[in-house]
């Protein structure tokens, strides 16, 4: 019997996403258990949860900046808090989705390259040229790629998608699902091992 | 030069500041610091940041229910979801703010006994009367409590402390503040271990 997958859901917004998109690769290997990556917009599920976006809620903001900045040196990750944050991901998550649709062999890489982009070097993925060209730089074809983001099957399949997440109770980033236990939370991976390891927590 | 001490901030109807209140004395004594516990409410202060406590909140209510039972599992920590929860907390946060001020040396250990209350025993705390209960079981006068907590200054006293608390940022349970950082939650105690023993994080 094959272990089932992991689902990874994450936001390309989100500073913990980033952190945890570092490390669920090697967790999973380590356990036996192929990552399903989902980039999510999480705006849509917030919005249906009458809350905001952690760095616009009074005090939390300020303090949620803070704790990313700290979180990072705390596990040695490379971080840089981007000027334009938080910003739009709906190109780059349906960039991400087409490529795994089409050159699946491409997609983790890709996510890994938007991330770093984004929190490393300070590079606002919210821009569809900029995806199209990170997308270029692993190999993609910029034209063929663009014209798939400005159709409307890609836009209707990542509503669909967000959609399943929501249907599935996710709701934040990073987000997983592992044999049914949902983990909210890159502070939340220690528990993650743990069920990995034991098959129960 | 002695060390400041680490200020701790807590909720009564918060499971999280429960777990945080059973470790953070050890936590302490390990590096040399003094405790100042602050049993404040949140109410007023979510109600500022336009937020609703966290198991009201669509999706991540009922994934919060299942992290706080997990919680309590990964840390070996004995809890019972209480039947009612969350509740009012206004009654416990003026008693004990009422013995720190009047029977300082029983303090820690209404604290500890109201939490083991609600939260292993199933019991109540919102109600006046099993508060004062609780309190005489530790050695403190039910007449004397019952006659403060009837009274207008113990209300005002607890006001101000909640106002001092919005003051200095705090907007969670727990929440520790310890040379000028701030640390919302139980999940950062690994994070708070780090400045406690370099000074720095």
């Amino acid at each position: 019997m094959t272990s089932a997958p992991i689902d990874f859901y994450f936001d390309f917004s989100s500073p913990y996403g980033y952190f945890a998109s570092l490390h669920i690769d090697k967790l999973a290997q380590q356990y036996g258990r192929q990552v399903n990556w989902h980039a999510i917009l999480l705006g849509p599920v917030f919005k249906m949860m009458h809350i905001s976006p952690l760095v616009d809620v009074p005090l939390k903001g300020a303090y949620s900046r803070r704790d990313i900045a700290r979180t990072a040196r705390f596990h040695q990750i490379a971080y840089r808090e981007p000027d334009a944050f938080p910003i739009a991901t709906h190109h780059a998550a349906r960039a991400v989705l087409w490529v795994q649709q089409h050159a699946a062999s491409h997609a983790v890489g890709f996510i890994h390259a938007l991330y770093a982009a984004y929190f490393t070097g300070n590079i606002d993925i919210s821009d569809l040229d900029t995806v199209i060209r990170i997308a270029g730089e692993i190999g993609i074809a910029s034209s063929t790629l663009r014209e798939a983001l400005n159709g409307e099957a890609i836009k209707d399949a990542l509503k669909e998608k967000v959609a399943a997440a929501v249907a599935h109770n996710v709701f934040g980033s990073p987000f997983i699902i592992v044999d049914g236990e949902p983990f909210w939370g890159f502070d939340r991976f220690d528990q993650l091992k743990v069920l990995l390891r034991d098959g129960r927590i």
